[in-house]
């Protein structure tokens, strides 16, 4: 089933998932499609971007915003049309990037929309290095990261939306650069393909030797985007005045509970401590919002001039987005997660 | 047995502790009184500073400075005397701040000394509230913490060296101020004397209940020394964008291990991404040694003042450092612990 033009899929959070999500948290239903009242727009969906922090919004668990609730669509960044518009901003064919969630159709009063106008190449990018995981890349490394030349800087999910930005800014910062990522040929495309110095498979045996050898001096910058096993072997190759900041942590988003012991709460606050380490966490549009459009400046153009490279793991089907958001927190995709809901 | 004209007394350390210090791992040795080379000069030692810090160089485990050795003096911050001198700069009788330990006299080159001149007055003071202890204060929480008229800061061991400068700090920057501190009388201290909005005895049973109480408006600068169950209170009650500089966790520096579990390391990632916190280690000197002028000039005003208030809890006689030291981890002391080697 595809997308039409007379009926309105939507996505719905079914029940709350315990550990990993599976199909069953999930819902289709067909609805029709809304009619926009005056000042609104009838948005159809295009791309939907896919991202780690939507296993946060499935539990009710206290966080920085507030769940989802049962019955309502899964939230999400969108890429649409303007289908029909009541707003003067708004004209028929405008390519708009929104928040409309995992559905077909969706009304809008223009708020928080951007109108991107008609023409656009590539538009999904607004998704990924242009968008939302590309300003947490750029962010948090340049401004809690503070990347000095010859320093080290380690991320994981390196092939990932918000990884091979993060890398490939260090990189252009004169930073040496270490990857981590799930695979030989995500280590393979990450080095040569994005010009990191180094990418070290979490899955081999001996990983933290690994790391460690990739790292003969020690590690001035981790930005912190999966937490878990590459943060253990991360934490004894910090240097003093390392900066961490703190973007996610992927590896725990699926956890059921606490680990077991010892309690290794102290042991970090020690590290903290000793090595003088500065570890901050962020939320990209709240802490930084107004530097949005420096950022799609300055990106656009490293983007143009092929500094920056990214890579699109495209889904086709708003129906696939479930197993593509189970996968993703697998670490199953390679490149920015989109589903393509459907034609341009 | 005081400070004698004919020898020298030195505590040494003898072993290293496993847990909280004893008496045994320290040893008190009588040798002769070193006499200066040409660009020497001979110091006596007037007061010596004991702070917590100093049990981590009793240990050999990793830290950011090297561990004192079996049968080396123990360090520690002093005020002392010139006796003789053979270095242009210094003349008998000044006064100097260095870094001599426990010993009634010892030789210098100059080399970090500093000469406050042959006057002075209540010169203990730079060994408490205008000298590190102080200093650790002042930087932490402005540079770090970044107060904001209206916030609210949380800090413990309120009446000691540290927590009543940054208390006494933070309130002339317009925040309220929670202490916590151990005891009746020293938490009536901190209010009544010091003018800190509230402070929670940590002995209490419902001590975390009372410090959420204390703490309405939530906390947005958690000065952290002390760590352990304080922390563990204060955890919950953290704003989104809240501050905690790391200058020491007490609770933990006589543990011989972890504690149990659960592992809640993955929990305080969690927070710190969640809440968008900013926690940061610094060693004083060595983040913020070029601000010693600086900080002293607005630390000595502010104390002439009045507007900073600090007590000195002082010890008689070098042979009774080792116990002193001891009862500061326990928190038996009651302001900036000084040891008063001999007359000035």
């Amino acid at each position: 089933m595809s997308q039409s033009e007379q009926q309105n899929r939507r996505i719905l959070l079914a029940s709350r998932p315990h550990g990993e999500p599976t199909a069953d948290n999930f819902r289709l239903e067909t609805t029709d499609i809304p009619q926009p009242a005056t000042g609104q727009v009838l948005l159809r969906t295009v791309y939907l971007s896919l991202d780690p922090y939507m296993r946060g919004r499935m539990s009710d668990a206290p966080s920085y915003a507030p769940p989802v609730e049962i019955g309502q669509v899964m939230v999400g960044g969108t890429v649409s049309r303007v289908v029909t518009s009541q707003h003067p901003d708004f004209k028929p064919g405008d390519w708009v990037l929104g928040y409309d969630g995992w559905q077909d159709y969706a009304l809008s009063d223009g708020n928080g929309l951007h109108n991107l106008g008609a023409q656009q190449t590539q538009p999904s990018r607004l998704l990924g290095v242009l968008g939302m995981p590309g300003f947490t890349a750029y962010m948090g490394l340049l401004d809690i990261g503070r990347p000095q030349p010859g320093e080290t800087l380690v991320v994981a999910a390196a092939s990932g939306a918000v990884g091979s930005v993060v890398g490939q800014v260090a990189r252009l910062k004169g930073c040496r650069v270490v990857g981590v990522a799930g695979g030989a040929e995500k280590c393979r495309y990450v080095v040569e393909e994005l010009g990191f110095d180094a990418c070290v498979d979490h899955r081999a045996a001996d990983f933290a030797e690994q790391l460690a050898a990739a790292c003969p001096q020690g590690i001035d910058i981790y930005y912190e985007n999966v937490g878990g096993a590459v943060f253990d072997a991360v934490m004894p190759l910090l240097n003093a005045r390392a900066r961490i900041p703190v973007c996610g942590i992927i590896a725990h988003y699926n956890a059921t509970g606490l680990p077991d012991g010892p309690d290794r709460l102290p042991m970090l606050q020690g590290l903290i401590l000793r090595k003088r380490i500065r570890m901050q966490g962020f939320i990209i549009f709240d802490d930084y919002g107004s530097e949005y459009g420096d950022f799609l400046q300055q990106m656009g153009e490293w983007v143009g001039q092929g500094k920056i490279k990214f890579r699109e793991d495209m889904v086709d089907g708003l129906e696939n987005a479930p197993q593509a958001l189970i996968g993703l927190l697998q670490g199953k995709n390679f490149g920015k997660l989109v589903i393509r809901v459907a034609d341009e």
